[in-house]
């Protein structure tokens, strides 16, 4: 709690080196990370108004205000403001402000930017540049949720033989490994995607009726949120008996060097573009660049998808306490596809996988 | 599809009668309405672009394209235009529009309506208000589709017997409940309120580690979508043996009287206000006025809420193929509380219900 305090202060301090007056933060992370509860995000506002130099503010609708009943906000220094339907909330968030240049957090609906707009005027800019400032860099007891998030999802995939083999379809497999992803520790799963022979193809694929076949490659990438929050994300690839394509094991091999190549460019003070170059790099001079078709990574942590990016052209430094996800993928459509994926954090000196399964196309029984 | 393309045609109707010249479609239930595909929304741009008088176009990630395999653009007449990471989406919407004068959806983040303003200029709106229109007037697949996740809902609270038991948490019977909710045929369980003694009188309680007693009220709201996207939600109360509380029975005729008088009250001309009153009314003769804290009801489809909403000051006039709960409650702080739920559809000369459970209080055994 005394870590959300802070939070709120250097929230305020770093909206005050942005030049707004105010951050307005809806339900979603960003309010997650600032006071604890992330609340929900039905059609009722509610906003956390945070002023530059003032008190802040929590705007509810007194229908959903006993979900925060956990919230000190007391000792957290923020005042509650409720509201019934037939109320006009965005005047209570005006009320609350001393100017009219606004943060607004990005998830917010525009049902709700817009009910601000005017019933503030003034001009509003996203909050997400200011809060990623926060967020990018975690404290030793997020990279511990993160942590026991990872080796949550690695128990998954250590138990993927019981549930991958010739006969099943895609969504069979993905109901067991998301009750997998709970058993295991989750508080949910977010997603699962099991991508078999063409299907591994698609790098978005997520499941689907088509029954795997010995000799099919599966790509099968899964995580979700732990009860602090903060999410796993993990790929392995798996395959049925023998590869039906011949190219299989030699293109694998060539990911395989890529992701490694990847991790151990991460260290403070390499960009995200040199980490993202580091994988590209291996899979082009292997002459399959035309088929790693998205960015090496994404940053984690009460998102699945936050800053970092680990994306040519981001110059953003990397600092000790960032998490992401190193994912290469190679992508041959029609036939089948792989990617291997970690989650890592920078460290003092270098870098932590919080995934520890072994890289390898594992071969389960056809 | 046929009915998505005339869809189309009606919403950049509305639009044009609106005075916008393009409806701006981020992933969700609107653009499942309009194409048959929600989408995700991830940080990354998806975008129908409806401009009036033009060809619709989808801005969509290279990468989120597969998602979209099943959509028949070209029958529905749409133009698809991809992106890759590095490219701006937000010029791509503007190359495809006329005008600058946009609604966006009601549910786009800000990292994208902000992003757009930016882009393009002009004026922004909501596309709520515009949609609404078209989406709050049912078609009878619509309606078929309703009855089929209120009968699935029903088979639920018909099994409650199975789950709800003295010595029991309300999250061990939550984690049962919402397992059969997807078992009885949805696709996944979106929300499990059961609110036992005094967490019956907080109505958005969800579900908590309090060990269910004999002699407890216990309010349970639950619901999600069906393969077709539309959603369930229904409340039934139970009581373990006999009430703890005297008041009980009594208070519970009232509540149940109040809920049937608004479903009475419900047919074509009659105002959302007026059925609002017809609930009100009751709950506030007896005495229980200030115990009824929130709208008797929302619309729902596509969302769990939508419009219309029932609710005091509202006089938007009901038509037939309208669909929304009709939900009063009574809370009781401290002590317990109940609230009746029903998913009702106008029809040409008065109502249907597509939940038929029982509304009386169910005595479990203690």
């Amino acid at each position: 709690m005394d870590a959300l305090r802070a939070r709120l202060d250097k929230a305020a301090t770093a909206a005050s080196v942005a030049g707004v007056d105010a951050l307005l933060i809806s339900p979603g992370s960003d309010l997650r990370y600032l006071i604890g509860a992330g609340g929900s995000s039905f059609e009722r506002l509610t906003c956390l108004v945070l002023p530059v130099g003032g008190t802040p503010v929590l705007v509810v609708p007194k229908l959903e205000q006993p979900g925060y009943a956990g919230i000190p906000t007391d000792r957290l220094g923020v005042d509650v403001v409720t509201w019934v339907d037939g109320e006009d909330p965005y005047a209570l968030v005006r009320a609350a402000l001393r100017g009219t240049r606004v943060a607004v957090s990005d998830m917010m609906p525009a049902l709700h930017t817009l009910g601000l707009r005017d019933a503030i005027g003034g001009e509003q800019v996203l909050a997400g540049p200011v809060l990623r400032e926060l967020r990018m860099r975690k404290d030793a007891s997020e990279v511990a949720a993160l942590r026991t998030a990872g080796a949550a999802i690695d128990r998954v995939h250590a138990r993927m033989g019981e549930w991958l083999r010739v006969g099943r379809t895609e969504a069979e497999v993905g109901a067991d490994i998301a009750a997998a992803i709970v058993a295991e520790g989750h508080v949910q799963a977010d997603f699962v995607i099991v991508g078999s022979g063409p299907n591994g193809a698609s790098p978005h694929h997520s499941l689907s009726d088509r029954v795997i076949e010995a000799g099919d490659v599966v790509v099968v990438d899964i995580g979700g949120p732990i009860a602090e929050g903060y999410c796993s994300d993990s790929t392995r690839n798996y395959v049925l008996g023998e590869p039906r394509d011949a190219d299989v094991w030699e293109t694998y091999a060539v990911l395989q060097a890529a992701q490694k190549a990847a991790v151990e460019a991460v260290r403070p003070g390499v960009t995200c573009a040199a980490v993202d170059a580091a994988a590209r790099d291996v899979i082009a001079e292997a002459g399959f660049g035309e088929f790693f078709v998205h960015r090496t990574g994404h940053g984690i942590g009460l998102d699945v998808h936050e800053e970092p990016y680990i994306v040519g052209g981001n110059d953003l430094v990397l600092e000790p306490g960032m998490a992401f996800s190193v994912e290469p993928g190679i992508y041959l459509p029609g036939r089948w596809g792989a990617r291997i994926e970690d989650i890592v954090v920078v460290t003092e000196d270098g870098v932590e996988s919080v995934n520890n399964r072994p890289h390898e196309l594992v071969v389960l029984p056809a």
